[in-house]
């Protein structure tokens, strides 16, 4: 540790290295614990963690000791546990709960947290979880269910202070500080029309700084971002971070402010989001290393099944040309440097394309500009690849013929892969479909292609021979 | 529009899409305008939008026209509007102005934004903005410069509420009532003992909610999440997401506090730093479609050009079977299918290797069971691939030793692949690298080499000929 570097939590400093990580030793500590069936230990070592490093501590110890585990520490294993918990972690104890269990936990949730527990449960156990709620809660969580998946509906919570427009800062204080049964946590107050729609919003550091005299419309903004109950998660989160929000109004169809969305929320949400990319770029789908081994083996075998069938027919170009390379086995060697490096130079494209895509930053009003200067940077990269390898192709081989021929192919697949990187993804987006998805595959399949049958062409054009 | 769908804000409904983006038309219509020199209509057409869509404006329009665009808009263009620009976009309209407006523009920023805007001028520029700011302004931007760049003392606002420990609610209504001077826009307030160091936390909905007789320190949180100052941003992007922080308090190496970061300036470090994986395993550096063309060129022919010399060591291995591919054309055509698949499923595990590191997922307790759980998905995808292309191939080319060799082979290229996508990125990561820089390069040498190198040598021990 550095000098300055401080504890995360006083509370927990024993537990956690500098990166908030658990620490190995602590966690097996834990486990020896479990597996010695000594609850009274592993209750005190739980003891001092904060929920996300409790949940923390159910991802890393292996998957047959949390059942163990979670008896062991039934007590503490309550919702803000299990909202921090991740999902494929969360849904395997779940499943181990009996469903007045899992109701308990969600009771004592805000809407958005039950939720997220209830809604990737099975309909029976859904039903008899919805059962096992109190009346209030259950109309809540049902309503929340009625919306789309990953949409604002799902994430919203439903409790939030809302006041009139009339109402003075004074009284703002006395109702807060009179009604018992008002949220706690809360970082706006939203103002409302006579039919609850949403007016304006008032942080509450402006409250604070105002007399009680002054009223509550000239205290608050009125240039507010609304988020429609059916908005996906996706745009709510781009939304947030474009406006620098902490919180926003939910509103129905007529436009009736119905639950609030906290910046807490969404910050898992743009981290989910702004990573999958990367995954499903490669083809790992959504998946992570909690996920179940026959899940993750389902969702890349699709994948590489997709690629073997591309990879086919790149194949089936280089069949075409088996005469030439009969007549020159050295270009069976040095295709491949042509094909992977125009996959590298498409991969690179591709990446930039998708998160523009995912950012919104490329609209139609620069794609054009987008896609010329794309063109730009693949003849620079390409002009220089073609150089190296065409000249140390040359004097390796002792062939300027065969340099030449390497060159000209470089410089055509990667002219071809810059395109095929911003093309792509973005037709792919056009139809609707998402361009993290499936660009690899079409983009790699153009490149190997287009490596092959550029090389092997123009050697048959030039009638190599070795 | 679907009929829930109500527009983000009302005063700028025209002027977006249904995703928060800029109509082209709008986008055109200012371009006609800017380049007409018909100063009136672009200021009307500009006077409704948000700093971020102003921003957003300056990204879309071409990069010759910004600086037209930025003298007609020079009254909306303020430090808001520069904070949410992108930093490309933001340096080259920086670059176009003078010392003096770039002061001015600083001046009325957080110490946060003016920092983001300073830190990256030439020391010259630098020097002489921080010349024209006054005295305060310019202490604080400096005292923010001489923490390390990407640091939590780069991010921090200095501008925070903390109040002593003996206060009741009160006391601190009326002095956030009484104090001209304090700041307006706050989330939290921080309770400090006598020599500032921070004792408690206290949600402003907690001060609202409590009467005014109540001791600050019986409503505040004492379990407290602190930042030390010269913390990484990404740590403290994790900090703030696990610990689902709206602010939290920074230290320094005393424990005496310095400022405050607000969730909403890690937003945007949550998104990059998620995003930004993508891009460097694909070696595109941390570029974005904003990044100059030379610029662009420069990040990415490195990758390329170390592509090459792992591409030449892959195609020294064929050809140490020049001899066997003589004998036999169809390996020629069939080799790449082994590499390019096993290329595709190691680059699957090392995204997802990749993403575990980044989130703190994969420490060192979980290590051994992630590897090993690898080896079995690897050798599942293995078995499936090396089925469909075995009996594929035997059948196409009625040679059933054919299926077998490329068979055997991609089994194990496969499973190599599965190791390397899970030992790379650990392996830079022990020695201190970033995984997501450098894996791809490693990953794709050994599957592609590997690849060429199962299947030639098995075609070679298999005597194959045809």
């Amino acid at each position: 540790m550095s000098e300055t570097e401080l504890p995360a939590h006083d509370i927990a400093e024993s537990e956690l290295d500098a990166d908030d990580r658990l620490k190995p030793e602590f966690v097996s500590a834990v486990l020896d614990a479990v597996e010695a069936d000594d609850v009274e230990t592993v209750r005190a070592l739980v003891e001092p963690l904060h929920p996300a490093d409790l949940a923390d501590l159910f991802e890393l110890v292996p998957g047959e000791q949390r059942p163990a585990l979670a008896s062991a520490v039934a007590d503490r294993l309550d919702g803000d546990v299990l909202a921090e918990m991740n999902d494929w972690v969360r849904d395997a104890l779940i499943d181990a709960l009996e469903p007045h269990q899992v109701a308990n936990l969600a009771a004592e949730l805000d809407t958005d947290d039950a939720v997220a527990i209830i809604e990737d449960l099975d309909e029976t156990d859904q039903r008899a979880v919805l059962r096992a709620l109190d009346p209030d809660d259950r109309a809540a969580i049902e309503e929340a269910l009625s919306y789309p998946e990953e949409s604002a509906g799902r994430l919203m919570q439903r409790e939030l202070i809302a006041v009139p427009e009339h109402w003075s800062v004074g009284d703002v204080l006395d109702f807060l500080r009179g009604s018992e049964s008002l949220a706690t946590d809360f970082w706006e107050i939203f103002v409302v029309d006579p039919a609850h729609r949403p007016v304006g919003t008032c942080q509450l550091s402006w409250i604070l700084r105002s007399p009680r005299s002054v009223s509550i419309s000239d205290v608050m903004k009125r240039e507010q971002t609304l988020i429609p109950v059916d908005m996906d998660q996706e745009e709510v989160a781009l939304r947030f971070q474009k406006y620098a929000l902490i919180s926003a109004a939910v509103v129905d169809g007529s436009g009736r402010l119905v639950g609030v969305i906290t910046v807490d929320d969404i910050v898992h949400i743009i981290q989910e989001e702004a990573g999958e990319d990367a995954l499903l770029l490669s083809g790992a789908g959504e998946g992570d290393i909690n996920q179940p081994v026959l899940e993750r083996y389902r969702t890349r075998v699709r994948w590489l099944v997709a690629n073997l069938f591309t990879a086919l027919v790149a194949s089936t170009i280089i069949a075409l040309f088996e005469d030439t390379i009969a007549r020159m086995v050295a270009l069976a060697t040095l295709m491949p440097i042509v094909a992977g490096v125009g996959g590298n130079a498409g991969t690179q494209t591709m990446a930039v394309t998708v998160r523009a895509l995912a950012t919104n930053q490329l609209t139609q009003s620069n794609t054009v500009r987008s896609i010329l200067r794309e063109i730009q940077v693949a003849l620079m990269n390409g002009a220089t690849i073609a150089l190296l390898i065409g000249i140390g192709v040359s004097l390796v081989f002792g062939n300027p013929w065969l340099g030449v021929v390497i060159g000209a192919a470089m410089m055509t697949n990667i002219l071809i892969a810059g395109l095929a990187g911003v093309l792509v993804p973005l037709t792919l987006e056009r139809f609707g479909a998402d361009p993290a998805v499936a660009s690899s595959v079409f983009v790699t399949m153009t490149t190997d292609s287009m490596g092959f049958l550029a090389f092997l062409g123009l050697a048959t054009v030039a009638g190599l021979t070795g």
